[in-house]
């Protein structure tokens, strides 16, 4: 092991250096005018996979942007790790407000500042650097590995998703690592064991056929923006309880070990609602702010729209409005079942001088992998170590969809190990990704590798 | 009197000649490219003034259109009618849907079809040739007579506004007789004594201090989309009634007269709920249609917005969330009182998770004149004599602001002698005025002129 580790420390600049050409590659998914670039972030993923050691990578063309999925199963009797990440990247605009150019890293106060140092490139290269380190020292490594890598997490993992329902054997798995999520806070190793799940709907109701005059017609018609708020307002009692019937019915409570967890994070409300510029913080009476957040469903419109919206003074009685309304979800509601309860409900609740449409947008399911999972407790040993500190137990408000149907259908336990900060500007101008995280994200890695073997 | 009369008959295929010629006149008023056709109309009214014998008749230049002024003031002792129209028009778009030119009126079905026709050049004419009538046969007008025909009714009338400020004097009178409202429906003689007021407010509620992830965010802090439905549900009871505190204080009961008077209009709610294809009407309970609309305060979003509003889903928590409510008031509410009462009732329910902001944007005062009233009285004989039919008295929903203000700052009672049908098309393609209403409404002014002699 010391063998490794000091191979890491002596190479560190090598790999900062591989990891910025993967950088220098614009790989923005969304747009057709990187196709190219596209390609060759796949074929460079796939170099460094071959010069880490593995045998067996090949590049999967796809309907979208090609999956890189590299091998090394010569570990008999050892449970298999999938690592799982992608080397596509958000757009950069607005370009005005980046202090340096996106795709051209720069090393500052300790940190590389480009579009992709942290998300995902500088936290998936830090795998294919562990496993180089077992392969290029000993030449094996402690657990089978699998790599997955694709180039449609940012917009929405579709050839991905495709793919896995048709690979169950080839991906098959004891667990998922991923390192996509976040630190609890600088410094501070943290595991993410569970994510919300999501049901997204839209309401539209009319009322009469056409606008009409509010002077003409007012107080003689229902008016759907009137009526629209009604409804919404009727969605949850002033305690901050959702109203939807049999809504909570498969909700799990967080357990008192999770409480715990939580309650030693320190969590302060006070900074949270100060960072937001609100004058106190609104949920579900009876919880913290982040068991609301990470063990409670929620529901917020997500948008709404009637009638004169510009400038001025228009005095209309409009025929329709309409609500985009979400709800995120908690183990073990089932999207599908609250689509059905939510429609069923609003429908009730409406009144018969409104017409109501209900329609569902899309959902995914919530994770939790239970704190007891020895691959969840293999993390927490390597994180640790690596870090020296304790490792922290976090879960997430959003939603990581592929995440879940790597858990639903390869059946292995995601093990998300985040090496981001929240304010380490992923998605927005001058991204960046501390160092310091990148060396303790390798260690993290060889450490998990190891600690898996003996499962 | 068969004189007279007997003129109106013999003339009348001349009377329409020349309402061909004035709506000929492109007056639109909200166009710049039509200042020529303006002052083309102002000249056009003015000569008709004069030849109808009229002697001191102006065109009076303001910031915008020019008014024409014309007056009749030698009935010694006797009460003075002020008569007030508009000779602008609105726009003609979309200029495909008009079954012929707008500005070539054509005779079709015992109706004249064009721009203007109803609205108002073909309902103000009425009274310019009942006054030709008197005096190119008797020389004389039973009472004195002040023309006031404005060109920018279409446009918000802030010329007159402005002038009529300036000059109670000359415009003085003991009532104002304006023909620019409808019929109950056809051949029913009709006048309308009073008009809803208005007070148009603005909310602005600001969550978080941006756009936030609601996934991430979801369920620790208050949506304002979902604070402003709250807010907007609060402002009535389920019954119907508003809750704004003192909100009803002043408002008048319609009396045991008027609401007899309703419901012998025989209203049909089934027939209004079909034409407006909804399942129910809805409005304050204990009040049938028609009070609610004419005698009864209202309160309608003119429009909402907040967070995603395009096609399709995002998860967004948005910060802001806004919308526009206005109420409709009727005598005593001050408009003044209404917005300060609304501003204080809506900031004392808002929760302290969101920042609130109201603006109020416009208000106007309701009117009523006194069924009593002896204008009304002969106004009501007059249409019935033209008629053959008993005359019905409505009022309002909408507003009209001009004609509030002559209420208020002239102190004398408007007599809206409607002739036009709310099928007539006013504002959108194929305006029309019914020829018989056209010869009704010359009786009618005649006779009104006759009546208030003797009062």
């Amino acid at each position: 092991m010391d063998k490794i580790l000091n191979y890491v420390k002596e190479n560190n600049n090598r790999y900062i250096e591989e990891l910025k050409d993967f950088i220098r590659i614009p790989t923005i998914s969304t747009s057709s005018d990187y196709k190219k670039d596209m390609n060759r972030g796949a074929k460079f993923v796939s170099e460094k996979l071959k010069e880490a050691g593995l045998k067996k990578v090949k590049i999967i063309k796809t309907e979208g942007h090609s999956l890189v999925y590299g091998e090394w199963l010569k570990a008999e009797g050892k449970p298999t790790v999938l690592i799982y990440g992608h080397y596509d990247v958000q757009p950069v605009d607005p370009l005005e407000l980046w202090d340096s150019p996106p795709f051209e890293p720069v090393i500052k106060d300790g940190k590389i500042w480009a579009r992709g140092a942290n998300d995902n490139k500088g936290q998936v290269y830090v795998h294919i650097k562990s496993v180089e380190a077992y392969l290029q020292n000993i030449g094996s490594l402690p657990v089978n590995v699998k790599f997955l890598i694709e180039g449609e997490e940012e917009i929405g993992s579709s050839s991905l998703s495709a793919f896995l329902k048709n690979n169950h054997e080839l991906l098959s798995c004891d667990a998922v690592l991923i390192s996509d999520t976040s630190l609890y806070g600088e410094g501070i190793p943290t595991i993410n064991y569970g994510l919300r799940g999501l049901c997204y709907m839209e309401i539209e109701l009319t009322g009469p056929n056409r606008d009409l005059h509010s002077g003409s017609f007012g107080g003689s018609v229902a008016n759907p923006i009137n009526e629209l708020a009604k409804l919404i307002a009727k969605l949850q009692r002033p305690d901050g309880k959702i109203t939807i019937p049999n809504f909570y019915k498969d909700v799990k409570n967080p357990t008192k070990k999770e409480k715990d967890n939580f309650a030693k994070l320190k969590f302060s409300n006070r900074k949270y609602a100060k960072e937001l510029n609100v004058k106190e913080l609104y949920g579900e009476k009876g919880y913290s702010t982040l068991e609301r957040l990470w063990t409670r469903p929620s529901l917020d419109c997500n948008g709404i729209i009637g009638g004169y919206t510009e400038k001025g003074a228009k005095t209309v009685l409009p025929s329709k409005a309409a609500a985009k309304i979400s709800m995120r979800l908690v183990p073990d509601q089932d999207p599908k079942t609250i689509a059905r309860e939510f429609s069923k409900y609003v429908k009730s609740i409406a009144p018969k001088s409104v017409k109501i449409e209900v329609r569902e947008m899309h959902g995914g399911y919530p994770v939790v992998i239970p704190l007891e999972n020895k691959y969840l407790k293999a993390a927490e040993k390597a994180t640790s170590k690596a870090f020296g500190k304790k490792t922290v137990f976090t879960r997430e408000g959003g939603s990581i969809p592929i995440v879940v149907e790597f858990v639903k259908q390869l059946n292995a336990p995601a093990i998300l190990m985040g090496l981001g900060l929240d304010t380490d500007n992923i998605h927005s101008p001058n991204e960046h990704f501390s160092l310091k995280s990148f060396e303790l994200g390798i260690l993290s890695s060889i450490y998990f590798l190891n600690e898996a073997s003996g499962l």
